[in-house]
C-alpha cells in the first residue's frame, strides 16, 4: 500500500526546518508539541491495527500506550493533555524509533484487504494531524519575540473585485457521504435535508474586508456579536481584539505566520478568525454565514463559479455540529474518534493551505469551538433572498 | 386589557409566602434575586413602552435604568449580573412602589391597537421571569441547610408502564409559528424542514429509570457521555454526579424541591438534568433524544397520545439553538431579546410545572446551556426505526 | 455584669439606620452579612459559654451550631464562608428572637467569677464584630450605584503641618501585655524585644500626600512596591489603582464612606489602604513603617506627642504576624481564636474610627492580609536616624 | 578569577546527564526551563557587568536582554515568567554560544578590583541557579511517568536515635554578617536581637518521623495545622497530601528523587515539605519551629553538636522573611535581587543536598512561599524550656 509509506514520509517531511526543541513546545492545552503528534499518530496503527490483529506484536514501550493515548477512554485513561509538553522523554530519537518500528511491523498488515478501512482512517487520522502540527507550530511560535520563520513567504494576492452571488433554489437536497471511497463517520449516512434557498458568495472575504470592519469600530460595537462572543472578545486584552497574529505598529499592520512576519497582504483571504468573528463581520456586512448543507450544495452545483472552496481557508458555517440523523459511530474504542464531540462545537467546511494533498473533500466535516482561531479559518458570506 | 392585570398581579402572588430577605438573593451569576426580577419585568415595560410611547412619562428613579437592565446593550450599560444580589436598595417596598408606578402610567397604553405586539411582548416577557422567580428562589434556597419550603407535597405518582413509541415518517415537515397571535420572534418564520422519521415515547423518563442508570454506574461510564459532558460530569465533586438536588442518605433517596425535602418519587418525571445528563442516559437506554423538529411534528401529530407534553418538565431536544431561516429579529434594543444567544445552548421544548398557565405552545423554544439544569428539565426518548 | 448588657446592646444599635435588606449582603467571601455577626457573636456565648457551663441549657435552633460556626474545626464543620450570604432563613427576626434567647440564658452566668474571662472573651469577640459589621456594610454599599448613607458626614479636618519626629534609643523593650486586665491571646506573653533605634512621626500620612503619590506617578512605578505588592496592584483595573473607595470624576477626587459620597478631604488621614500601598508609600517618601515593638514603644513613651495613636485608623506596621515567644493558645476549641492565623497575615497598631468605645490598647493586635483594604486603615512613617 | 571559571564550568556540568528536550521543561511558572537558566545567568554578567563597565561591549543578539531578564524592572519589560518554557528558540546550542560570548567578554574585568563585589554577586547568583536547575529538573521529571534518572541512588541512612537538645539562653545576640567576606545584602546589616531562651534538636526530623503523623492522621486533623496550611493541604488531591514525590503503592512507600524512584528511607531527613507541613508536623511533636535568630545562635554555638546544618536539606524557622532593622538594597536595578520580595514569604537556613560547595553560609537567609515545597526542604525542632 503506496499510500501508507507516502502519508508516513510527509509528516516527518513537516519537520525538516525544526530543530529538537521545536517538537517540544505546547502552548495551551488544545495544541500538542509535534513530538507527541509524531508519536500519536503512530499509537494508532499500533492500537487499532497492531494490537488486535496481530497476535505476535511486540509493543515499544509499555508504557507508551498511556503516553500517546489522546482521548480513547475505552483504550485506558490517558496521560493528562495539558502536560504533554512535559514529556522530554521519551526523546525525539525515540519516537522516530517508535515510528519505525511501528511501520516496519504494519507491513504484513497493509495488503489484508479487512483492514483497508482502519488502514485508511489511520492514514486520514495521520494527515489530520499533519495540519494540526503546522498550526500548533505557529500557534506555539507565535509566543517567541524571535519570531521563527517556517518557511518562505508566497507573493502578495492580487485584487479582488466584490464576489458574484450563486444562487441556491429552496427544495429538498442531499447532504453527506455515501459510495466506497473514504470518509470520517461524521460524514455519513448521506440523507436529506430541506434547503431554503438563498445565495453563496463566490470568494472568502479578504484582510482588506476585515480592515474596514476594524476601521469602523466593529470589535468595540456589541451589535454586531452573539452574546457569548462578545462577553469572548471582551475578555481579551484589547491588542488581540482583533483577528490572530495581527499587529499594528507605526500604523502599519503585520501578521504573523510560517512565513514569520509580513505586511497585511489586503487582498488575502482573512485567516485565523474565530467563529465569532466570522459571525460578526457576516452579521456588519448585512450577510450571514451558509449552513453546511448549503455549502455543500453550492460546492456541488458551482464547482468552478465558487473560488477556494479548498487549500485555502477551512470556513465557519452557521451549523453546530451536531451527528446526521442515522448516524452510528463504529464498535469499540474507535468509535471515540468523532461522535462524543458533537456538542458545542461549529462546524467549518471546504479545507486550508495547511490541508494535506488529496485530504479534502466536499462532505469533510471540520469543527472547532466557536472561540477558537489558531487553525487556517476564514469565512464565505451567504444571505438570504426573499 | 385583562391580561395585563393579570399577569402583573400573578407575579406578586408568587412572592406571598415569602419574607423580605427571600427577595434578596443570588446564589450564581446565572439566578438573580426574586427583587430584582420584580424590578426588571417593570423596567422592560418603562423602557420599551413608557419612554418611547409617553412622551409625559416621568422615570421613577433615574438610576432603575441602569440597574434593571438585565442585557440589552443597545439602551446602555447594564448593571453587573453577578452583583444584583448586592441591591439590598432599593428595598422590596420601593420596588413595589415602582411597578405600581408602572402599572399606572402603562394604563393610558393598555388600549392603544398598535402596542399590543409590545405589550404582549411584556407580558410574555414576565412569565418567563415568573418561572425564573421559582427556579432561582429553589436554587438559592437548597444551598440553606434548614430547607425552606414555599408549598405543599403533591401526591406521589403513579406506576408508570412502558412508554408506547409514536411513529414519525419521513418527509417535510413544517416548523415554527405563523399567524397573529402571540410568540417569541425564535419561533419564526415558520419554515419547511425534512424530518427522517423515526419514533418517540409517549411519557417522560421516570425517577426510577434514572436510578437504575445510576446504580448501573452510568454516572461514572465515559462510553455513554459527550467528550463535554464527561469533562463536566467529572469536574463536579462526587456527591453531585446525580441529578440536581438529589441525595442519598443511609442508603435512602430523597429530593429537594418548592414543597422541601421529600423522599424520591420513583415514578415522578425525572427533574433537574443537564442537557449532558439527558443525552447520556437516552444513549445509555438504546435511544437518542428527539430534534426539535421531531418533537414539534409528533406534538402536532399526537396530541393525545403524548404524555407530559406542557406543564410537567421542560424536554431537551437534540437540537443546538440556532436562528430559523429567515429569522429576523426586530429592529432597536428589543432585538436584542433573543437573537443574541443562538450559539451553544440547546433547545427545550414543552412546558414545565412551574411554567405560568397559558404561556406554553407547539412551537415554544426554550434554551439553556448543555451543563444547567436548575430549570425544571426532564427527558424524553426518540429512536430510529431502520 | 453590666458591660455585657451594654456591649449587647450596642450590636444592635449599630443596625438602627439599616433596612432588612442591608442585613443580609455578602460583596465577598472576606465579608460577612450584619445578620450573620449578629448571630455568630451570640453562637459564640452558646457554644463557649451556655452549652458547657449550663447543664440545662436548651439550644434555640439545633442547626444554629452549624450555621454560626465561623471558623472553630474544633467545634465542627462549619456552614461555608462564602454563602454566608444566602440564609434568608432565619430571619432577621429569629435572629434577634436568638440573640434574646441567649442573652437571657446568659443572666445566671454573668457573675460568676470563672467565667469572667470567657465573658470578657465573648464580649471583646463582639467588638471586634461591631468594627466588622460596618466594614463590611460599607464594602457592600459601595458596589451601590444608589451609594447609600449610614450617617452624617463629619466636618473637614484642618490643615496639617509636617509631622515632628519622635526618636526611639537602641536598646531592649518589653512588648505585649501583662496583668490582670483583659488581652486577646495574640497579646501575650510580655517578652523583650531590642529595639534599633530611630524615629517615628507624630501623626498619620494624609489624604493631600497621598493624591502627591498619584500624581506623581507611584501606582505606576514598580520602584516604590514589593513584588508581591506590584503584582497585586497590576492586576486590579486601572480605576482601582488608588486608595479603595476614591474616585476621580471630572479632575475632582472623592471618596465613598458611612456618609456616603463626599469630596476628599485633603487634611483627613488616609484610609482604605493595603499593606503593600502603605509601604509603596513609605518608601516613595524616603521612610518606612515602623515594627510593632517599635509602634509599640513609641506609644509607651509618647501618649501626648503621637497624634491619633486610636480612634483614628489602623496602623500597618513592618510586622508580620506571628506568635509572640512562649505563646500558648487557649485549650479547647476557643484557641483556635487568634493561634491558627499567625502566618501571612501583616500587624496594624492602634484602632480606627469604627473601633467600639473601650476596645483599644496600646497592646492591640490587629492584622489582616497584606493586600486587604476594606477596613479603616492608615499609616503612620518611620525611619531611621543613622 | 579562578573562581569564576570553576562556577560557571559547574553549572555546564549539571547538564551532562541531560538530553536537549530535558532543557526546555517548564513544569509550573514557578520553575525554569534549564535552558533559561544556562541564558538567564549569563544574562546577569551582560547587564550589570559588561554593559555598564565595558563601553565596547557587543551584545550577543538584541532580544536577550529582554528573553532572560528574570524580574529586574529597572532594566525593563522582562519575558513572562510563564511563558519561558515557549522559547524552543534560540537553541541550547545558541545559548552555550551565548555563555562562550559572555565568558570571553568577561575576561578583561576579571581582576579589575572595583568590580569584586559585582563579579562574586554574579557567581553566587549563578549557584543559587545551580540548585533550582537540581530542583527544577525534578519537579518536571516528575510529571513524566517514566521517572528518569538524573544520578545513582545514594545509599540508605543509617538508623537515626533520638535527637539531643541542645539549649539557647536568653540575651541579646548578634544576627547577620558583617565583614568584607561575600554575603548578600538581605545578610546585613549585622543587628542585635533578643533571644527568648529554649533549646533545639540535635538533628533534622527523619521520614520515620513524618510516617508516624501520617499514620495517626496528622494530615486529616485540622488542629496542628494554621488556617492557611489547612485551606492549602485541602486543596489538594487526597494523594498530594503527604510530602511531595511521596508514594504508597500496596502499602509500600517509595519517593522519587533525582535517583528515580526509590523505596522510602525511614532514616533519612524528611524532605520537600512546605512550611505548612513543617510548623504542623512541629506542633503534633509537641514542639515548635526555631526562628533565624535561634538558628543563627544556635549553629554559632554548636558547630559539633547539631548535626545536618549544611548540605542536606534548607530548615524552614519560624521567621517570616523580612529586611533587617537597617537594611539597604544596592543602587540601581541590581537592588531588586532581594529586598522586593520580603513579605509573604518563610525564611530557610543551612543549606541542602543541591547547594554547591562553598555556596553556605552561618548567616544565609533562603526563602519561600510557605506552601512550596519543591526545593530540598525539610525540619529541625525547637522548643520552650519554661
Amino acid at each position: 500500500m503506496e499510500l501508507y509509506q507516502q502519508v508516513r514520509t510527509q509528516t516527518l517531511a513537516l519537520c525538516q526546518p525544526l530543530n529538537t526543541a521545536d517538537h517540544e513546545l505546547q502552548a495551551a492545552e488544545f495544541t500538542s508539541p509535534l513530538k507527541w503528534h509524531l508519536a500519536h499518530t503512530s499509537w494508532f496503527f499500533e492500537t487499532f491495527l497492531l494490537k488486535p490483529h496481530r497476535p505476535d506484536y511486540q509493543e515499544f514501550h509499555p508504557l507508551f500506550g498511556h503516553l500517546f493515548n489522546s482521548y480513547y477512554n475505552g483504550i485506558g485513561q490517558p496521560y493528562p493533555r495539558a502536560q504533554r509538553g512535559l514529556l522530554s522523554r521519551p526523546t525525539l530519537d525515540e519516537v522516530l524509533a517508535y515510528r519505525a518500528h511501528i511501520d516496519q511491523a504494519m507491513q504484513p498488515l497493509l495488503n489484508d484487504a479487512r483492514l483497508q478501512p482502519l488502514i485508511e482512517l489511520g492514514l486520514n487520522h495521520e494527515q489530520q494531524h499533519q495540519e494540526l502540527m503546522l498550526t500548533d507550530l505557529l500557534y506555539c511560535w507565535a509566543k517567541n519575540p524571535l519570531e521563527p520563520v517556517y518557511r518562505q513567504a508566497t507573493q502578495h494576492s492580487a485584487e479582488q473585485t466584490a464576489p458574484n452571488w450563486q444562487s441556491l433554489t429552496e427544495g429538498v437536497t442531499e447532504v453527506g457521504h455515501s459510495g466506497p471511497a473514504f470518509a470520517f463517520d461524521n460524514e455519513t449516512p448521506r440523507h436529506r435535508q430541506w434547503l431554503q434557498g438563498g445565495e453563496i458568495a463566490s470568494r472568502l472575504v479578504t484582510n482588506a474586508e476585515c480592515l474596514q470592519f476594524i476601521e469602523q469600530g466593529g470589535y468595540q460595537q456589541p451589535q454586531w456579536w452573539l452574546a457569548d462572543g462578545w462577553s469572548w472578545i471582551s475578555s481579551l486584552p484589547p491588542q488581540e481584539r482583533q483577528p490572530l497574529y495581527w499587529r499594528r505598529h507605526n500604523n502599519e499592520w503585520s501578521t504573523y505566520g510560517l512565513a514569520g512576519r509580513q505586511p497585511l497582504d489586503p487582498h488575502a483571504p482573512l485567516c485565523h478568525i474565530s467563529f465569532y468573528e466570522a459571525d460578526a463581520y457576516a452579521r456588519w456586512a448585512g450577510a450571514r454565514l451558509p449552513t453546511e448543507a448549503e455549502w455543500e450544495s453550492a460546492a456541488r452545483l458551482y464547482p468552478q463559479q465558487l473560488q477556494q472552496l479548498f487549500g485555502c481557508r477551512w470556513q465557519w458555517t452557521a451549523s453546530s455540529y451536531q451527528a446526521y440523523p442515522g448516524y452510528r459511530p463504529a464498535a469499540g474504542a474507535v468509535g471515540e474518534y468523532n461522535g462524543k464531540f458533537m456538542c458545542n462545537q461549529m462546524v467549518l467546511r471546504g479545507s486550508s493551505c495547511a490541508t494535506p494533498e488529496g485530504h479534502s473533500r466536499i462532505t469533510y466535516r471540520n469543527f472547532f469551538y466557536p472561540h477558537e482561531r489558531w487553525q487556517f479559518t476564514g469565512l464565505r458570506l451567504a444571505r438570504d433572498t426573499h
